[in-house]
């Protein structure tokens, strides 16, 4: 991880210094597994196990789109950057070796106000709380000075190799799963606006940012949308048991995700919304449409049997795969009316 | 890759959807060597040989910080994003395995203007013109609708276990190399601001966004900034001989990234400004502060002969690694008048 430059003509400043060291000596004792040289020099270095291969993938979170600062408390918006990456790491049933961050914060977002500390180091707090979690060390990035506060988070796994869990690998008669509850993160998400007054722009700028105090006996109604769990020891499992034909993670929301599943096995599927395991709270909206629960969606043959859980998460069994037909609707829903196309759209979050 | 939906709520829109499909459309037939798998999926999947360990490195262009609209072509945008990233790797000494690109645009910039295609695809066009000469596939990422036009791009390489070029090896009695000249990337970004007319705020809104035209007879000038070239087959080379004790990549310009390696290795400097290979056109000043020449710097022992030139670049010896003194400059500029403390201090591109 550096602090390079900008064509804009100032040097790494005073700020992106200070962040920078902040990082190294909060990381350097992170630095074990298939880590061999973390920040400091111009890339890292990883080391890998024989007959292993690795998953990569990248999240961007910008500001006023995937959190709002005056929603949003920066631990919060740390923990999410990553869990949205560790997720997709879940969907293909690797273990997290390194992760990367590539930061760009507007100047008030890395300086202390009074006896407030910086955004910056809340926002480090929630990454590297979950990071700790998952044994996942922040190996490098890049900082940057930026009008909007924007973090991509990248992430390395590794996996034995051609034990990864695709999207493409749904067959016809495949029954579906799903782990945890649905609908949870929607429904927080939901009282979070109601709790900030939602207001009618979404807030980009530092300046009036002031997330709403969360009371206490709403933080539990409020963690699946604020501090997601990733389902890396679901997605491990599964991946070890060879019991899954196909996986992804819901982080658009079963709609979209299970049609993107279907497309990339060149199948159809039907789900039953009586099984639908509903988050208290939860509508069946929430559930069907509402994204970022980031449970586990997956398929296997009628012949393996599920475990009614996985490492202390529930496993619910809530459709089945079907040949595609043309003309016929590419998921139904059935529910006590008869079978209905399954449209995908995202839950209408922000407005 | 994918288009996640955000929580402003809008699903992937048409215009990402079809930016991602032009994407897979111009990548896939691009999935060779280490990539086994590329976009579609949750995560792209890597392979890689026995005995190697893999360098990773990101980097952040931000609009208004590291290019202009008004300045630079979508094609220059897209190149020079990549190009930061391979050259991270040279300077490393490893071969690149893949590229990952997350990108956030303003929607004007993925739509067609009449005749006139979107300014995505020329971004794409210099990048992926750049990966076809670097033999990097594209492979993942993620895309979103950003007020502000973010690139963040990802490399991935391989090098032999333990035969990485690193900044920390440099010692006493080393002497000091760079390759190519220096300060052209600085030179061109001067005169891009004169054909540009030097607007006093730096552009980072697309209404307005029109680069100048590039006189034919200045596109050389101006190429070393508009089109750097990352001095991959250098870097691998130094690998492979063993002849570099160190080496990192100009990105800051001489005298911060001179001031880096001394850091990391725990070493002074000096360099002699007679033997600077300045690039035509170039001052001292910008040979020596000017960023984004990405030209190699590397040390090696006096006993080590390098050659004049590596892969039809030339190599300059410009100075002599020390030992640090209590009270003395990290850094001593040789001059006719006599030694002279560098200090380190990026040249103001855009001021």
């Amino acid at each position: 991880m550096r602090s390079k430059k900008s064509d804009s003509g100032t040097p790494a400043g005073q700020g992106e210094r200070a962040i920078l060291l902040e990082i190294r000596s909060r990381t350097a004792r992170a630095s074990h597994g298939g880590l061999r040289l973390g920040i400091g020099d111009d890339c890292a270095l990883l080391a890998h196990r024989p007959g292993e291969e690795l998953a990569v993938t990248t999240d961007l979170s910008i500001a006023g789109r995937h959190f709002r600062l005056d929603w949003h408390s920066p631990e919060s918006v740390g923990h999410r950057a990553l869990a949205r990456g560790l997720s997709d790491l879940a969907a293909m049933g690797a273990r997290p070796v390194a992760a990367f961050l590539s930061l760009g914060l507007p100047r008030p977002l890395t300086v202390a106000h009074g006896r407030k500390p910086a955004w910056v180091n809340g926002f480090l707090d929630g990454l590297l709380a979950l990071a700790a979690v998952h044994k996942t060390p922040l190996a490098g990035g890049d900082l940057a000075e930026s009008p909007l506060a924007v973090a991509d988070i990248v992430l390395v796994g590794a996996v034995p190799r051609g034990r990864a869990l695709l999207r493409s690998g749904a067959r016809p008669g495949h029954l579906l799963y799903v782990t945890g509850a649905l609908g949870g993160a929607a429904a927080g998400l939901s009282l979070l606006a109601e709790l900030a007054g939602t207001p009618n722009v979404a807030q980009t700028q530092p300046a009036l940012s002031q997330p709403p105090r969360i009371p206490k006996n709403l933080a539990a109604q409020l963690a699946p949308h604020l501090y997601p769990e990733p389902r890396l020891a679901q997605g491990l499992w599964l991946q070890r048991c060879g019991l899954a034909s196909a996986a992804l993670d819901l982080s658009d929301g079963l709609s979209t995700d299970l049609a993107h599943l279907c497309q990339e096995s060149g199948v159809a599927a039907e789900v039953d919304s009586a099984a639908l395991p509903l988050h208290p709270g939860a509508t069946l909206a929430q559930a069907l449409h509402g994204g970022e629960d980031y449970e586990l969606l997956f398929t296997a043959p009628a012949s393996a049997r599920q475990p009614r859980s996985i490492a202390g998460v529930p496993v619910t069994r809530i459709g089945r795969i079907l040949k595609p037909r043309p003309g016929q609707p590419q998921i139904n829903l059935l529910t006590p009316q008869g079978p209905q196309p399954l449209q995908s759209h995202g839950w209408e979050h922000f407005s």
